[in-house]
């Protein structure tokens, strides 16, 4: 394994205060870079300032968005440690993405110790107040200039770091989230199980026409039929009807999320009924109507765990809950934001510390 | 309309020979750039020497792929005059893919202003010899340094030149293609009808995986039924079936190609019998059986016609007309080449000369 040439910065810009804190709009001090060339293959693994990138306009990631990401975070524990939550599965699934849009594989070992090595120098940068943490963004991009439409020769795959402020401002509190059944994101056979720029480009319009209607996300229908659950935004989707707890199987077109998978885990763990299987959102309406749906939420990285308190589907709205967070939500959000920040046993040894 | 600013470059780049000529390798010596904010919108277009972008590695583009691009060529005439090939159209289709993409439209009287002020002042790069061009690549790019999912504040729009070679080294030539059975291009919903990356990214991996076997390209079938035909690689379909020509509707995930609709119109001037409907890999395939598949060809702005031989579909394989270039295949590849190179006759007004 290559080792990390490391150029620290000279200066250290100033850091965000809590209140501040926003997701994703400011940076730290460093960040990490590899390149990757068909002779060489992948090689200069570095940290370097943070500073812009400079690309030929030619560049197949400009024109070809052959481009993967991850997306996972570093949380300060109350002894000043800071853990990572079961980054191994970011790194798989980064290699699984590549796989589908034709990168060459990264190292895990590497990529994971490149992690490591980047937030370990920038310690100073994870905000300490609760809920809040060092968001952490691993992705490759296509460098070679060629208009040609075919795999590049040359990639990137860079690492940069952003302090993200509580995604409650005020507790954990339900959205409103309408199901789309116009637009779709993704349909077997596409790239929807990859973690790839397409995906989000084409969910922006389908995201700006609810939001002018007061919903925080769409909930997407598979592409086929436009009748089953497939995701929420940047969140996989859960319910709670008449006891069991639902979550749609891995059918090629959602994202096999980190956190949906711990949920999964925690459910089983403490016996509750949970499968993986086809739903429709007409079962979901016929169980609000029978009084059956007694929770629904999404899971991922940015909100852990986010209740849904309202859906709206082809004009008609269910409350679920009564609007009010589910006590399964409510559990699954405080053990694994207890894992997450060491204030919590972890039984599966699903964090690691970095030095 | 705000004047473009032009600043020269101070040296020229050497030329390639024809030879030496491929698709989208070799850039001119300009290029044009032009800002948005959402304070300013569109401002600031200016021809500046051709060279790289430097962008902040959280720029929209790097993770949600919000892009939007172009593809035409500019042609010398036998009387060194420049000529473009419908320019308005896509200058048109430029501004459908932004609404898609939800980014902001620009004002396409500019954006053509702009492509023949840059072709104009890189004249000299327009390359003479037959089936030669200078392929025009406008597109533009999210640049916001912003990691949340939302359409970017903050694009620019760029043209780039790139002298190309002949698409057929020996004339025009059929081609084998593969009917896709398990990846999916696009479906209707998604972003199938837009000049957008993520289509492209899509089917990188479908066509590495055809290429290995021998064929040119793949060709697309509905995402829904993966019954229907869709398109071909970056060309539109057509199939002459016993003395009519066919090619598969707009229905909202194949690219309206302007090659595509010249071939339409090119047909029914000649009084040719010519369907836009939906047809299905069965059709096609009963009809080779019954001796009534007369010719296939694709229709794009890279090759302008390009006749299919062969195509195989679940294990079968039909060849088509001999695995000869058919009749119609020729005259719409001779005519829509005279045209665009000023060798024929103009009759639509397709064309306009650059000073
Ligand atoms: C489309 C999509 N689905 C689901 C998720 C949840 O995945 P994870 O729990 O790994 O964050 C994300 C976010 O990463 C996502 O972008
Ligand atoms: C997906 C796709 N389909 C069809 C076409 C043909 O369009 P046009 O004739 O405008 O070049 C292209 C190329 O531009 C394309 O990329």
């Amino acid at each position: 394994m290559e080792k990390i040439k490391i150029t620290k910065s000279e200066t250290s810009k100033s850091k965000p205060t809590t209140d501040q804190l926003e997701f994703g709009r400011v940076f730290t001090d460093h960040m990490f870079i590899m390149d990757y060339s068909t002779e060489k293959g992948w090689h200069d693994p570095r940290i370097i300032p943070y500073q812009p990138l400079t690309l030929d306009p030619a560049s197949i990631i400009f024109h070809y968005g052959q481009t993967v990401f991850e997306g996972l975070k570093a949380y300060l524990t109350p002894d000043e440690k800071v853990k990572l939550f079961r980054p191994e599965k970011n790194m798989k699934r980064l290699n699984r993405s590549n796989d589908r849009l034709c990168i060459p594989a990264i190292d895990e070992t590497l990529a994971l110790e490149a992690i490591t090595t980047l937030v370990g120098l920038d310690k100073d940068w994870v905000p300490s107040a609760e809920g809040t943490s060092l968001y952490i963004r691993p992705f490759v991009i296509a460098t070679e200039p060629y208009l040609g439409v075919a795999p590049s020769q040359n990639y990137q795959f860079i690492i940069i770091l952003s302090p993200v402020g509580a995604y409650y401002k005020e507790g954990i509190n339900p959205v409103k989230i309408a199901v789309e059944n116009k637009f779709v994101r993704a349909v077997s056979g596409g790239t929807g199980e990859a973690k790839t720029a397409g995906n989000y480009a084409s969910s922006l319009k389908a995201q700006e026409l609810v939001a002018d209607k007061g919903y925080a996300q769409v909930l997407w229908l598979d592409g086929v039929e436009k009748k089953y659950v497939e995701e929420v935004g940047s969140m996989n989707v859960f319910f709670k009807i008449d006891g069991e707890v639902i979550t749609p199987a891995l059918n090629g077109s959602i994202l096999e999320g980190v956190t949906r998978s711990s949920v999964i885990d925690l459910l089983k763990h403490w016996n509750y009924p949970v499968s993986e299987r086809r739903i429709s959102m007409e079962e979901v309406f016929e169980a609000a109507k029978n009084g059956k749906l007694e929770e629904a939420f999404g899971s991922g990285t940015a909100a852990v765990i986010s209740p849904i308190g309202e859906l709206s589907w082809h004009g008609k709205n269910i409350e679920v809950n009564g609007g009010r967070t589910g006590k399964v939500a409510k559990q699954l959000y405080t053990t694994l934001t207890g894992i997450q920040t060491g204030k919590q046993a972890d039984p599966f040894n699903w964090t690691i510390n970095i030095e």
